[in-house]
């Protein structure tokens, strides 16, 4: 079931060669030996046949085969996140990756508790989130991992200039609109944005700035959510419509 | 947004005593004095006006207004988890009572690691359970805790008669069947009951159980799901299509 996701340091063109965790890995527990073959995916999510090439004392070359072709997913979902408190960001970053999103944002927003302010704070924090995104993509045998952003602010991330065909939603606990997400995911994007807010919620006119910016408010419950249930919630259940999709039509 | 929840061992009637942490809560926190009201759902689930009534040194003394009406909720949605390792079913209890589930039967099935052997433990991981439902429920502003049964043998939860509206769904990650989420919920259930398996996922046999049992097969996604994430998944997308009944039909 798992799938070997090949770091992007590690990859030289056709070959690469891993030491550390991997080369434990692929050498320890898996037992592979010279000439043995198993698939991986590559830094940009291809699926690629890997031949281990040579073995060290404490690393592993492989050789690997030009891509294989695959069928094509479905709409790209990416979260941008108001950072929470603490390491609610790691659980989030896991969870997210499991749902298949395709890229998150971290960003700061007013009620945002987590500033990352000491120096080296966000280098390690980002190269943390990187790292469990790629094992969470492992473990699941997930076709990519996300594409993690350094933390920005809320405003910047807002005012990234819509992509064609991309549907902007905002998940918010108080219902601001009659929309379903039902409604909302009818027309087939091809690409979605959720943005969730941090554990005060977002700022009043930080939702009129994401309205203003073409985001759709979707509430789902009368309840209010801690924002790392809100996050998998809303990743979920979008991901869950958009691969049924055949399934369901607007009422 | 949070209502204040009152254990149910507290509530006598129309009156209910509090001490420890909910007397701190409600006094030291809250600082309501004799007099004052609040809104605080009962052990039943029922929204009920609370006059406090006395305060002594380490207690609080309630006055229950008789339940308020409240518009029906939607179908309940019941929870079979089987056990996973060491402390995740504190997250799962969690946020699956954020993500509205009625009901959590915890069950031990082939797979699980988890046996609670040791002399005590079963009891004390219940009631510690039962105190994240109560929790949860709390923040999250919800109607009704969710009600935690023992622990048993997997057999036993499968065996369970069906009541009648009752569908029953198993969350598997190989696609056993053509049927989509919608298709299965498309029939307006009066209740749904989710089996989700352990880390290392249901037995073929347990599998087998199941469907002779009634549990339709249902997979989202091509991915290897932790049972975490795969329970508030389940829960999520099973919530938000019953809750947008009225927006989506089948195709």
């Amino acid at each position: 079931m798992r799938v070997f996701v090949l770091p992007g340091e590690a990859q030289d063109g056709g070959a690469a060669e891993l030491r550390g965790r991997d080369f434990h890995y692929l050498v320890r527990v898996l037992r592979l030996a010279v000439g043995e073959r198993f698939q991986a995916r590559d830094a940009g999510g291809a699926l690629r046949a890997c031949r281990i090439a040579s073995i060290g004392a404490d690393f592993v070359r492989l050789q690997l085969e030009p891509p294989e072709a695959e069928e094509p997913g479905g709409p790209a979902v990416a979260l941008i996140q108001a950072l929470p408190k603490g390491r609610k960001m790691d659980q989030i970053v896991r969870q997210v990756t499991e749902a298949g999103v395709a890229e998150i944002v971290p960003v700061f927003s007013r009620f945002s508790l987590s500033r990352l302010d000491e120096p080296g704070d966000r280098e390690r924090r980002v190269e943390r989130w990187r790292r469990i995104a790629r094992e969470a993509t492992q473990q699941s045998g997930g076709s990519r991992v996300p594409l993690i952003s350094e933390p920005l602010p809320l405003e910047g991330a807002l005012d990234a200039p819509a992509q064609e065909g991309e549907l902007r939603l905002v998940f918010h606990q108080e219902r601001l609109a009659a929309g379903s997400l039902h409604a909302a995911l009818a027309g087939v994007p091809r690409r979605v944005t959720l943005l969730v807010g941090p554990e005060g919620g977002l700022a009043e006119e930080e939702v009129a700035r994401a309205r203003e910016r073409g985001f759709q408010p979707i509430t789902i419950g009368r309840r209010v959510w801690r924002t790392e249930t809100a996050a998998l919630f809303a990743a979920a259940v979008v991901q869950c419509l958009l691969e049924e999709r055949e399934a369901w039509k607007p009422a």
